[in-house]
């Protein structure tokens, strides 16, 4: 068993006894009958992640998985490549969406370099974005496989370290995010070939492709999927031909948080393919996703469906760097609060339903 | 003209100038266009509220407005009627929801007595609810007007005055909520008439009735309705015939928000029914207004449809109290943040779009 397969196999589902004991208490609050909705449900799920009837948050930090993808040189996105780098710049200046809304939520932004197209620290200084670099970008697939095998292992390994680290640390709640140019274009690939789907149903507009580019786009995804025909039963060798560095890392990252029993907020469309994959290599990891919302792009609601999750929010986003899963996190405090403050009919001397 | 007409008077919609200043910025932003959705729409209806580019929310109060309905007596509600003065015990004590969530968001809960049938100052002392009643419990009105006139317009200048008050506090941000056992009843009679819908169409289950009290909860509010024939243009009309002393409260606190220029977020089925006295009364009022969320009664979507809001949050709550409002006051701090912190393609050094 190499080193990954014992980490896999060691992600358990979440306890059916913590599963009762929060829904007994959340039956019993001094409220109409289910009158919480997602909300209890959510409180119910961090329950049984937490193993404690009062689970508390206070240190949330995101982690916003960066990397380029040979793709684009085909046209895929409205954005030239270089605007990864620059983005990046932007998010250590505190520009972007992704730090107005994590100050907001107090929640701590790691940029980590899993495969950009550029040496950051030659750019940015040393120590101010974590180095995990597996390549510079993803080959382009309609060539050749994105990366090899080894490199989709090592890209899974990292996130898990990461989560591993902010375990360590004392990290309550782990976000994910994402930056890279073009990245739209693998997660639908990842996402045709996991759920056998069609892809021109399931191609979107990304950054905001017209009709005529996403023809274009959908039939490089098939292109690329009819080149390597990777295994729909082995996520590795879908992550290896079509993937990019950025979204092994966020599968990885999503897998070593369910190992370490922390909650992870799984932000949009790329995000979302990561937890694909996640829940392929390890189907128990999805008990300690939490979907933070419903994005704009064509198929993330499918892909949500997929995975038998909810979304939380549902606000038009389509932006990534983990702007999504930062703006849920409030209603994982708020479900905490819900579970440390409110009082039961007996508890408070209200009148139940008669 | 009253006083209370001079206050409608002088409640204008916001300013176009601030619109377009508004919009320039963010279409500007380093993002993909129109990629923050909903919260981009809040944070340009921020700045027209406010007239400014950088608004801030640091002071939030949510006022929960309590009041009775002899039309409980008609077994329209799950729970007995004594159960709006034990919740209201439940709130002084922080053990309700509201109070939990808007602990979450840094919001002080104030409780209004706006029509509760009891004393509260002899059940919990002086100085705990802020007592602004104008009769112990609207009246049954299957059977008499809920109440007079005059008691109507009192109501509302009792709402205006406490959003004043705010203003004169230094309040950024007012939220609605509501307390009532069977003041789901009325609020569906008020938007019957005041849209023509049918009452069968639009009658819900409130705290969980089941089918047959639903009917019979519709019959109810259809006797009501041709027992009074309230006048659809004249919205005072209708509150005296139909409403509650709460809801009047609620709609006169939106009044008082617009009026005074300061954001209220709108909680659910009560308060919108609130919302919809206010935009009768003064249309401008709507464009102070952010529809917190909505809610899982069943015509909830159709007020707020009716009003032309677009909800923020869809959690399937029914719980009212001011708990959705609470929980989107966060979606607000973010707008702000997003106003006060993104920069745009040029102030980020980032390639805009090809």
């Amino acid at each position: 068993m190499t080193e990954l397969e014992r980490i896999l196999h060691k992600i358990e589902p979440t306890r059916s006894d913590w599963k009762i004991k929060a829904g007994k208490r959340l039956d019993a609050l001094a409220i109409p009958q289910g009158s919480l909705g997602s909300i209890a449900a959510l409180a119910e799920k961090l329950v049984c992640i937490s193993e404690t009837m009062t689970p508390q948050f206070p240190r949330k930090e995101i982690f916003v998985m960066a990397g380029d993808h040979g793709i684009t040189e085909e046209g895929v996105s409205l954005f030239p490549k270089e605007v990864t780098v620059e983005m990046i710049g932007n998010f250590l200046q505190g520009g972007a969406g992704i730090n107005a809304f994590a100050q907001n939520a107090g929640a701590v932004v790691h940029i980590v370099d899993m495969g950009v197209d550029a040496d950051l620290e030659e750019i940015y200084g040393k120590g101010n974005v974590i180095h995990r670099k597996i390549g510079y970008g993803a080959k382009n697939f309609i060539k050749e496989p994105a990366m090899t095998r080894e490199e989709a292992i090592r890209s899974l390994k990292a996130g898990i370290g990461l989560a591993m680290d902010a375990k360590s640390r004392g990290v309550d709640l782990i976000a994910t995010g994402d930056m890279g140019i073009g990245n739209t274009t693998p997660c639908t690939a990842i996402f045709a070939v996991l759920s056998s789907r069609d892809v021109k149903e399931i191609t979107g507009c990304g950054t905001g492709l017209d009709k005529e580019a996403v023809r274009h786009k959908a039939a490089l995804i098939q292109r690329g999927i009819d080149l390597h025909c990777p295994n729909p039963n082995d996520p590795i060798d879908i992550l290896s031909k079509l993937g990019g560095f950025e979204i092994g890392g966020i599968a990885g990252l999503i897998l070593g948080a369910a190992y370490c029993h922390i909650p992870v907020l799984v932000d949009g469309f790329i995000s979302t393919a990561g937890a694909l994959l996640a829940s392929a290599l390890a189907p128990a990891s999805r008990d300690y996703m939490i979907a933070a919302h419903r994005s704009d792009e064509k198929a993330h609601y499918a892909m949500l469906d997929h995975l038998k999750l909810s979304p939380l929010l549902s606000l038009e986003l389509r932006l990534g760097e983990g702007t999504g899963a930062a703006l849920a996190m409030s209603l994982v405090d708020a479900a905490a609060a819900m579970l440390q403050h409110m009082l039961t009919f007996e508890e408070a001397n209200v009148h139940a339903a008669k």
